[in-house]
């Protein structure tokens, strides 16, 4: 199995992109990515994307074909794969992608994800991401996400005395942590307040405890680490790259504060690595719900069970702090395009280790992570990072 | 790059399964598919599956992990995903799969495909199927794929004299071929009068030249070649993989009688099996009209470019011609779900090779090959199988 490396990575903007369509955010991120890997399209061998419903929020499937058309790959015949797993469609492509290259099929490959969900009405968006969850056992019983990790958050705060003000904290820190990315889809700062005043989605979700509904693509560029060097001095390698399944619905859980996929993807991932939670010097984490970075950072043993919120709201996971969660802003502030996310993820791992996120850079981060997450837990897939 | 083999194979019937859904189709075919290979779930390293469009046929999306869950791999949190490249998301799940265990990643893989198409009303399913064309530039027009193909068959016609009894004569021998395969939506025999007095659905192209809507589902289990005899006596082996991006959109294209990306796919394929087309004895191809299977001997060299009607007219493509094209039946007669096809075909190759084809059974067959095609032709993979 070859050793693989990121050499370059691109990514739009993050928010309501109505003056752009689907084709053109894909291609705006795959040649920023393949730019900055100093490559031609030519050299491309692969492409693998992450989007989980062209179908409904664009009409569109072979998602793969329309972005190897489009970026003017289909001449060289290119070949090109969508994957999908919901909310971890794009941690999943650059999975399929790490594995092409480390197989020897493949050499240079761009792994992308793409979503455009702000071109339906909102009762489509929510329907079409509730195709994420058990349609037979939740969907048809009126379940949608907020609802479901709602459920999660209420738990929670029974088993661990978990508090509206932590749940709050978890959305104050990454709207501060999007006021220092010019990608985000949130640059300003929200207080507590702000949190606990805003709208209540499901209880004790309020909207401001939710993700926004998102357009954003970003892509990475992979190459064989043998030969990253010659594309880029700064090539950051692939220590890990874990996936596992969970049941797809939350009622077939032993204990629902428990992503148990999260947990499996961790413990492999740390083997693969060769590392302990301890290890790891700053993640980027699936919040899309406040709750779920609460549960994300006790899962992959970063503090222990019961305590996040509380690690949370004593700045642990800020920048600054002993293990910086979501710098670029998580889902919450840099907003969340579903198929995109998990692209991004390690977009930013990559413009953290090689120094280059301006001011919201940390200080000598060697080893990142990042935890992507399809539906309430169905799927996880977690990635680590080094120089 | 480890090589790679089948141990096991499985398939429902295919047809309009009523009284089962899609848990229950992709359940049957991947219990079949492990029963075979003398395995147990606990032992399954990781899945793929191919699906079109989930998301539509039966508002589902994350059918990885509806997938891994519903076959009990969820307990062993068995990482599960979810490939879409529209009709030939069958034959690209095979390929992720093939590639994951050439990559070391994986052991013991199971690549399969599910679709359930008849569980909503038939303007939906073509307004579905037509998502793996360009919505932009074709769907918005009103063309739907009878019509795309009409086009390539009517400059067929053309070109190179093709008449309607020769394109007749494709669904003749694939309905020939279905009444010998028990798993066969069809299995009747046709006459070229009663193709050519069927409903026109897209001049020149009657219903009896089109592929049916379908429910079904395929699954085979990979394994390293070097281990495939701990599990079955008869391992058949992957001598090569293929896949090629060409336009989404038909207009694009500089012959629209020649899919290139089967004949760049095709290349690619002889190439690593280093083998000629010469050398294949027989093969699935992507006969989702019956034009389609004419292109698809000419492209991939079985025949010259112009000859495939005539040489199907001639029996040349026929159980016991020089070249038995399609012996399951086809997407024709056999039926097409769409996500389960490029499966399905790996399984008649599995069946073939091993001797247990039953009354459609060929003679001596060493080299077999599958051709799956996304929508008109945005997509083609080609494997390459033997003994």
């Amino acid at each position: 199995m070859r050793d693989v490396a990121i050499i370059g990575v691109g990514c739009t903007e993050f928010g309501e992109l109505w003056d752009r369509s689907f084709r053109d955010i894909f291609v705006e991120a795959g040649v920023a990515a393949i730019e900055d890997s100093n490559l031609q399209g030519g050299k491309i061998d692969a492409l693998y994307v992450g989007n989980m419903s062209g179908g409904r929020f664009i009409e569109q499937e072979h998602i793969g074909s329309l972005i190897a058309d489009y970026s003017g790959l289909a001449g060289f015949h290119v070949p090109s794969t969508r994957v999908e797993a919901a909310c971890a469609s794009g941690g999943l492509a650059l999975r399929q992608g790490i594995i092409a290259v480390a197989s020897g099929y493949h050499d240079i490959v761009i792994a992308g994800g793409a979503e455009k969900m702000t071109d339906v009405d909102v009762e489509t968006t929510t329907d079409a991401l509730a195709a994420a969850a058990d349609r037979e056992w939740e969907g048809v019983m009126g379940a949608t996400f907020p609802g479901l990790y709602a459920m999660i958050a209420r738990l929670h705060m029974h088993k661990y005395g978990t508090t509206s003000e932590q749940l709050a904290s978890v959305a104050v820190k990454n709207h501060h942590h999007g006021t220092m990315n010019p990608k985000a889809q949130f640059q300003n700062e929200i207080s507590i307040d702000a949190v606990l005043n805003s709208v209540m989605v499901a209880d004790p979700l309020h909207v401001f405890d939710c993700s926004p509904i998102s357009d954003g693509a970003a892509a990475v560029v992979l190459a064989p680490a043998e030969i990253a060097k010659k594309f880029t001095d700064t090539p950051i390698y692939i220590k890990a790259s874990a996936q596992a399944s969970g049941t797809l619905s939350l009622h077939d859980r032993p204990d629902i504060t428990t992503i148990d996929a999260t947990v499996a993807a961790a413990n492999r991932a740390y083997k693969m690595a060769k590392v302990t939670p301890k290890d790891i010097d700053f993640a980027e984490v699936h919040d899309c719900f406040t709750i779920a970075e609460i549960c994300a950072i006790e899962d992959m043993g970063f503090v222990k069970k019961g305590e996040g919120g509380k690690a949370t709201m004593d700045g642990m996971t800020a920048i600054g702090g002993k293990i910086p969660i979501n710098t670029s802003g998580g889902l919450k502030a840099c907003g969340h395009p579903v198929g995109a996310t998990g692209v991004k993820q390690a977009v930013e791992m990559v413009l953290q280790l090689r120094g280059e996120a301006g001011k919201r850079q940390i200080d000598g981060a060697e080893i990142g992570l990042t935890h992507n997450v399809g539906g309430s837990g169905g799927t996880a897939v977690i990635h680590i990072f080094g120089r």
